[in-house]
């Protein structure tokens, strides 16, 4: 997978009464839960996100319906489909993210260790591309507090 | 309403892109988030929950379809319809909860204070109630931290 991107399974409790999947922060996540966000109603055709996070990292999961996500860099990319309630795709730091091919009926459900930071966005993507292609390149992507790589 | 129960408010982001609305943890709710979880595929039918918490604060949100909460203690009882992805029903310590009528599409997130533990449920209903009749007789219900009541 893209470098500071993962997937994380959790587990589901299923029986005659349903379904429930529990996050517990810095538990089944690895980070505390700052902020939860959650995105829905979005037409057909509408592609959204077009940044990336200096800090932030997040895990997102398509509670309902189905969501495709481009998560890259300077150096690789990948297409994710994210349609199981139970799986979590984890974003770390510096990683370029678009969202789009939302279900008319999709639930995007973000966790994010955070609390809303303007200064933290970066949505310039030839900024971006210069700033990646020097923390790849520095390594930082590794071993520190803040990534969590492919787990 | 019922003691301990509040509808909270959120902000929400709706542009051509599509709906957003946030959720900061001890901003827009009135503790950390250090759990969250979701119940969804619930049968017709299906009534469950049928226990209340000692200490545990919960934001319930509907964030697709729709469900109905009985909320109660030994002197009063409501029965609340959410159907809205931006109110949160909060529900504060002592408050027996039931969730039934999920539609077939319902998506039930919740937000709670505290990470799993099972010695703060009661499940109980009449162990539930000898202790809610004092809890509310002793006015514990209102000034300490762990209470947010009608707010």
């Amino acid at each position: 997978m893209v470098k500071n991107t993962g997937w994380i399974s959790f587990k589901c409790f299923y029986d005659k009464y349903g379904h429930l999947v529990p996050v517990e922060g810095e538990q089944d996540i690895p980070f505390q839960i700052k902020r939860v966000y959650y995105i829905y109603s979005v037409d057909d055709g509408v592609r959204r996100g077009f940044h990336s996070h200096n800090k932030l990292e997040q895990a997102l999961i398509c509670i309902h319906g189905s969501v495709k996500i481009l998560v890259k860099n300077p150096y690789e990319s990948e297409n994710i489909l994210l349609d199981d309630p139970t799986k979590a795709l984890y974003i770390g730091p510096m990683v370029w993210r678009e969202m789009y091919d939302f279900s008319s009926d999709a639930v995007l459900l973000v966790l994010a260790s955070g609390h809303y930071d303007v200064g933290d966005y970066v949505r310039d993507y030839s900024k971006y591309e210069k700033a990646a292609l020097n923390y790849f390149k520095r390594g930082e992507n590794e071993g520190n507090e803040h990534t969590v790589c492919n787990f």
